[in-house]
């Protein structure tokens, strides 16, 4: 009988579900709304219900599940524990076991969203077949996912992958939200990329059509889009972003070795512009290697935490 | 009957052998010279004989080995592609079959020898029982080994680890040996901090003894000594290198999430004023990291590329 995975990407306003055939590509997906914050320990029983439900609809029968993997905006440990998660309120626990228990036992496996999307361009996207990988996520903040041998590195701190806060300037003086200064996240998240373009507007030596612009229009693509027509401080804004991103590629680079380094996000919309420059200075920054790591842009998009998860899952069979 | 792993360090003029009842330590260590540039093809075979002759000596029989590890000094992929050894004059091969080969087949692994060092310490050192470890040898220059699960991360462009390319000032003039601009070696090797030294010296804005020295004496022991006494100048120095082995330990950290930073070669003598700096640095930088990796010397010595290639083997059992 026909044995299935599912996969479950859980936001905080929505968690997505998907349902895979072993070994291949969702077939059926849905969306439930994120259990609120005061009811957050009943999430694993909506899901569940949620998994059954659609099952019965189907016309599944619920032994046809062979594993279920689920992602959370935590940081998840390589025992399973979840020491906190902010986003939706949740305190310390072992997410995993937590769903298992109201699936009658059913395998099931969790990690953190920014590692799932890693995983599941490795398994399903644009990394597919690598065996070392690493993902930035580039959107209002910075996160990443590392892959070693086909599998996910959290670590027993559940920090591998938090490649938003490399200190790349000890100099900086304005604080990250994490708290730190000079973290990778405060040039190369869209954010970051504004708050650069700001200061080197308020400097002044510059010319550019941003000047121009009320503030409110002053985003990450406005300026992409200026550097595009060789806008002047565009330009320098891209500059200093593929610096800092090239630098923290090059990095890990040099740790683990990545076949490719996969670039996601809405930052990562900007394409070829961006790319480019970050493979430039990339390569001048791994001397070392006389073959470079590609880089490539994600492929999955908002189905990266479903695919990712599912790919883990399927790590259980 | 006892089963034995031979470990095998090559060196640029000696070559290392120790032989472990399996699970143990080494029971019986000795040396050959390694074998000359012109004929370093025939180092297989000078590996094998001398392998034999030892187990005859003792009166082993060659049924008893179980695997052999070594490890080199060069990149080894994870596929075991070597693609050449500048220090012994080798060309591209694979290493382990050829050792294999004059073996009659008996399981042979091969990897870089700072890579051998940090699974040596992991599994009879300094980080015993970690599932990711990273190692940083400070000496002539700077190396370093990943280990994630327990196994080493070398990749398929053989890279993994080679955290003394590190680029951590974009802005460095000087070149380093490897062609590059600001690697991490250039800061934190024992030239690199006589390096910093002199530069700061020729600045001439802070006070210390290390003027008084003849040049041949300033030496990164002499450094540390001064700056031990409260020297202005040496404190300097030791800030400059703590700041940058902080920075590459940090991202480390935050990409693979290791139990231990294990500090090994000449410099990490300098003990505890350097590690206490570099680990003050390393908490500011890992921030988001609610517990944060330990820093520990590494314990093997010279014999960390046996121990560490007898690791290696005794995974192919």
């Amino acid at each position: 009988m026909q044995k299935y995975i599912v996969g479950v990407d859980i936001g905080g306003t929505t968690i997505k579900l998907a349902i895979f055939p072993v070994g291949e590509r969702a077939i059926h997906t849905w969306e439930i709304t994120t259990t609120d914050r005061e009811h957050i320990t009943e999430i694993w029983k909506d899901i569940a219900d949620a998994i059954r439900a659609k099952f019965a609809e189907l016309g599944y029968d619920m032994t046809q599940l062979a594993a279920v993997g689920m992602d959370l905006p935590g940081p998840i440990c390589d025992n399973g524990y979840l020491p906190w998660c902010v986003n939706l309120g949740m305190g310390a626990c072992y997410p995993a076991e937590e769903l298992s228990k109201v699936l009658d036992g059913i395998p099931v496996a969790a990690c953190n969203d920014a590692n799932a999307a890693a995983l599941g361009e490795v398994y399903y996207g644009a990394a597919k077949g690598a065996d070392n990988a690493a993902l930035f996520t580039l959107g209002t903040g910075v996160g990443g996912g590392i892959i070693v041998g086909g599998k996910i590195v959290a670590g027993n701190r559940g920090v591998g992958g938090e490649v938003g806060h490399f200190v790349v300037n000890p100099d900086e003086t304005e604080k990250c939200n994490c708290g730190n200064r000079g973290c990778l996240e405060q040039y190369t998240s869209a954010t970051g990329m504004v708050r650069v373009a700001k200061r080197l507007m308020a400097k002044g030596q510059l010319k550019s059509k941003l000047y121009d612009l009320p503030e409110i229009d002053l985003t990450a693509k406005a300026i992409c889009d200026e550097a595009k027509e060789g806008d002047e401080l565009g330009l320098e804004v891209i500059d200093v972003y593929s610096k800092y991103l090239a630098i923290a590629a090059s990095h890990i680079a040099l740790t683990i070795d990545p076949d490719v380094i996969i670039i996601g996000g809405g930052v990562s919309r900007a394409g070829k512009i961006l790319i480019d420059k970050v493979e430039e200075y990339f390569i001048e920054y791994t001397h070392i290697a006389e073959k470079k790591a590609k880089f490539v842009i994600a492929e999955l998009g908002n189905d990266a935490g479903t695919y990712g998860s599912a790919a883990l899952a399927s790590q259980l069979l």
